[in-house]
């Protein structure tokens, strides 16, 4: 069993920031609408296989209200989803959702952050079984293309964190609808999968919003492909401060 | 007639706790969207039949904004919804509802907690009288099924509380949509009841909206019941801090 | 013309009062979600016709965003919305709307507050030219019926304010949703009318998003009359505290 | 290639104000609910020529939070859209829609401000490629006359610029929908951009909502021109403080 207090002193500094930087990130979930009450979470990986032989993961305790996060109260997991042992007064069990987590870091290497929310937009199309059509430049910049539909996850297996990595591994959108249930959402590191989630809301609602129209909705074009190809290309490369 | 100054000390001590819960409780209301001015109520039982022969309420006073609650305006009635005299220079009303809120806690002794909103989607399907269908495993998860309707309550009787402990009494749902009305939720304790209330209006929300979308919502279909039962099961067994 | 710093005394400290209480009530406009920007206007009346032979008007200033009032940036105006000369070094013009307001209280002896805004579902309504069914019970509560339709009003005369005193003298509703353009509520005091204007944008909403269900809302039924007209009863006479 | 530090003192105090002008108007986006994230931005001109031949445009940065903003981080740029040398410690790149905004300032010496949003309600009807009717006198007020929509923009020219442009040259309409993409809208200043961004995205959700009525909208009629050409003078030329 793994001890926090006795992995290498870099390694516990490598989890000591990205507990605080997930600790904040929950924020951002209920400032942009994406959950209520304790309903969502966010978790990153820290990168430690060289020094000792497996990354960990930090995540969301179960149950716990956004108000009442802190670093100290993040909870450290290995990629099987099991808990660190850290030392720490309070004994928090992590998210429910943390096998999910887990499962998706140990068969994508190449994400840094996952989140979990039930954002209303989102979940209304995931409880319809139905991709998000690619109708704006802004999810052609975000998603290269459609958001898409997973499976429906059977209860005490490893069904939801399988669904995610199906559909996710080799495509470009960073988010996944799992039928039923919720958005998840990947990146390289926390925050772009924190931002994805926010922008996967906001074009669930926003092509929702535009197919009630008066003709319901029949006027709403996919945009060509060879558009959506240019967009995505641009924002992945010349967006933001290099 | 009971007088709060003359019960037993620890009596009156259960009643101070109770009172700073049920203030601070309120603000969870408009945090979440559930009511606009004064229309919105939370209650908590006070377990002290053993000592004095009787439980006791705690509940909102009547028309006064959610901005000039405190501990000590908070309203002490019997669980026939009558006021006691508490000493406090302030002779404050009980919310109009006290006479529901006191009828559940008189005929569901598992109820320690009892809220009440207009929220707005909880409130359009009980003006539809339409249950809420089980489509989201958040749902499974904290409603164990669907969210029932109750009867259109008469004016000058106890119909409205006799009507949610008909539809609630042996029912896994802690919420019910009272006809024409809107929801009332039930809790072992408050905090329960108010995340019940808000739960109730985030899927009341989101099965509207994906009902919304281009076919008229005939693909949003009902879960399996045993993926509901599994669901709800394992969130009120394993979920959150033990 | 009436200049401020002339009157008695007495009236002076009215309308002191009357601009403090005007000017924190704009607050609760964006804390409901009722307005953006500039775009909705509070009023109150100053009962000092014994004194001085006519009452006054308290209102906002034209285009003065909701942060920057205060008191004494209140304009006072006479029964026909002229501006009172007040000795205050600004010389700020009364919202667009003081026309209609004056010609409400000049015209309705019982109203001592008004309220206009454009909040969005009342203003959808208004835009159908449809009155709002009383199909909840809080509608019967606070409207005593349905909310009616008032006309659609020419520009440079007073065809605002009468059409809003036609419609709502005589009648229990304190709201009226004037063609296209959007709500005026009127209360005793300001403080009602604000609250009206409030809990018509929640019923305009709430009513709305019932009537999207599945079947069109063909089973939204409206309340059978006498228990709208006990509801009304009961919450005029005995809601709050007294 | 044009430094800041070079330029006249006059010249680099007008773009300190514009800096603290345009830093702060930002704020009022996510105020009023038009952005998620970091998509949406407001520009302004600096009235330059006269002394260097030029205007300029302070513009935000790319991909920075609206928390991160401050004066100095807001970013210089000609009228071709390259940015000006300024000698701070940071060298931020300009918006990737800078190119939009500095066609705009180029080609229509009225415009002193642009913002761009991909507010939900009116990039919905762009999704369209519809236009919004005038229905509310609100939008008489602000638009005289209906929303228009302009062409899809390609990538790699300077398209949108042109596209806008095309529209809003000799238009009422402070706003214009760009197909599939979101609004855009201009004033004499940034406030007056924005206040018509905001105005936009309240008139979108509006009629929106009037048109999902029972009857699917049929009742919603535009108004009378005569009426819009009345609302709108009166609403340029008197509306306000002077």
């Amino acid at each position: 069993m793994l001890v926090l207090d006795e992995l290498p002193v870099e390694v516990q500094e490598q989890v000591a920031v990205c507990r605080a930087e997930v600790s904040a990130l929950h924020a951002e979930l209920p400032r942009w609408g994406l959950v209520v009450w304790t309903a969502g979470n966010v978790s990153a990986r820290v990168r430690c296989a060289e020094q000792i032989g497996t990354d960990l993961i930090v995540i969301k305790p179960s149950g716990v209200s956004y108000d009442d996060l802190s670093p100290e109260r993040m909870v450290v997991c290995d990629l099987q989803g099991r808990k660190i042992v850290d030392g720490t007064p309070e004994r928090l069990t992590p998210s429910s959702d943390t096998a999910a987590h887990a499962y998706v870091y140990a068969h994508m290497d190449r994400v840094g952050g996952v989140v979990h929310t039930h954002s209303t937009y989102a979940t209304a199309w995931a409880a319809r079984r139905e991709p998000i059509p690619c109708v704006l430049t802004m999810m052609a910049d975000e998603f290269g293309g459609e958001i898409p539909v997973g499976p429906v996850a059977v209860i005490g297996d490893d069904s939801i964190g399988r669904g995610i990595v199906e559909v996710l591994d080799g495509h470009r959108s960073p988010a996944v609808l799992m039928a039923n249930h919720g958005p998840f959402t990947i990146g390289a590191d926390a925050r772009q999968a924190v931002k994805a989630a926010v922008m996967c809301e906001e074009v669930a609602r926003t092509v929702q919003i535009a197919r009630e129209g008066q003709d319901g909705g029949k006027n709403v074009q996919a945009l060509d492909p060879s558009l959506v190809d240019g967009l995505y290309d641009r924002y992945q490369n010349v967006y933001g401060q290099h």
